[in-house]
């Protein structure tokens, strides 16, 4: 075990992966060769299945997926998608299609979907896996996958919208460690560029919009620089001066889901941004 | 930053907090000198507040607080207190004391605070961060606090319990490591020891009830050997390998937030005990 730690501080006996191109004919694809081997696959965590549901006239239209932590804004952002899409007359009371469990909630407006996370890189891991699942069986083609939300902001105006070009780690490094077994995996957390620069170019006036970093932990108190948390051992002036690096950094706003969202999307063709508020 | 990393992977450089005794007089206690300076304590993600509510007149009588992942569940075990302490007549309908948001749910019986986690060690940790401010702010003494769920057995029965002794990671290590601002922190994770003899000693003939160490991984997926996640590059052999090695090591049961339960209610005066089904 001690190797694998030693193996894990020292970077250039990582294994890389994530440099793949995002396109295998626009599908979303997975990175498993069991599956194939299964006879059903049971997508715990969203109560769906392949053999309950027929998940290619369910979701096989989908090409945008919007993410964020809590429920009840996935579903005000599903009312809000039927009004602009002019969904309203026909199914007005929006049914969770994972009302089967109270682990995340999910709505579906046309080729929007709209789903809950929960807090933190584990909460949104398991989601990811099983929605990466759900579009690969259902033969979902060019999907979008933006995570919205709200974060801390770093030297940014209060209600600025900040588009992440990258996430880094609380050592603002661009990257995601993922345990596999007891291995340490290196994994990209690259966004996909163009669908960034293209939804700074949308931005109207109503707020300041701007590109930059989003640091992503563990810990929302500790990890965050918090001073009201019921464990902290860290001055006003030590906050400050991570801060202040981070910010150097490229840092502009910090949360706890960016880095595994952005390595996933990366690895399973799905073109991911994070667009969040201040 | 690399230097961080190294000091990450050198255990005997680690900062080795939690080996204090769990007594100050009974009470549940912070450690964070901000907090003395504070006009106004918001307990955000309970949607409670110093100001805004009484929270000795609430919640002082709290001896017992037990937590799980989902919501339903908690509200389920509330209602299950209700019948065994005689609480039926009284207040047939639950409140959800935390309505005012989504991000967990919180049910009060008697001396009984029943409180839901999400899933995750972040999920967890905030939750546990507001929890145990929201204890010492009612002065709450002598609070046991018991972690109930599910999660995935490793060599034991279906269906039967496991008493968590200790939490250890990935690594099979009885250790939380904590990022504060960019340093590593290493906790310990032993458990209240009397506590799950105690609970131990509880156990009936319905199912078989063990003691051992619980596995918490930061994943579900790729963390835990299965083999139906979106992404797998490890093969069965691998998958039976690792968790053999584990089973050796003296880990009965896997899940995704006993490490940092373990290390907070160490730290804060909260007895601490983990009893999960298989």
């Amino acid at each position: 075990m001690d190797g694998t730690r030693v193996f894990l501080a020292n970077s250039n006996q990582h294994i890389n992966i994530g440099k793949e191109k995002h396109s295998r004919n626009g599908f979303v694809y997975v990175k498993n060769p069991h599956l194939d081997l299964m006879e059903e696959d049971i997508l715990y965590h969203l109560a769906l299945g392949t053999k309950t549901h027929n998940l290619p006239a369910m979701f096989g239209d989908i090409k945008f997926v919007c993410v964020g932590g809590s429920p009840n804004r996935m579903k005000a952002f599903a009312q809000f998608m039927q009004k602009e899409l002019g969904h309203e007359g026909e199914d007005n009371d929006l049914e969770n299609i994972c009302a089967g469990t109270d682990r995340y909630s999910m709505y579906k407006v046309g080729p929007v979907l709209s789903i809950s996370h929960g807090m933190g890189i584990p909460s949104i891991s398991i989601m990811l896996h099983e929605l990466i699942k759900l579009l690969h069986h259902a033969k979902c083609c060019d999907v979008t996958i933006i995570r919205i939300g709200t974060s801390g902001g770093l030297g940014v105006e209060p209600g600025s919208v900040v588009i992440t070009d990258v996430a880094v780690d609380s050592f603002f490094k661009p990257q995601f460690e993922q345990v596999i077994l007891d291995h340490v995996v290196t994994r990209s957390t690259e966004l996909d560029q163009d669908l960034a620069s293209e939804l700074l170019k949308c931005s109207r006036n109503d707020f300041p919009t701007l590109m930059g970093h989003t640091m992503c932990t563990y810990d929302f108190y500790e990890g965050q620089g918090r001073l009201d948390g019921a464990l902290c051992c860290f001055s006003n002036e030590k906050k400050l001066e991570y801060l202040k690096r981070a910010y150097n950094a490229g840092v502009r706003n910090i949360e706890m889901e960016s880095t595994v969202f952005a390595a996933m999307c990366r690895l399973c063709g799905l073109k991911g941004c994070s667009t969040i508020k201040i």
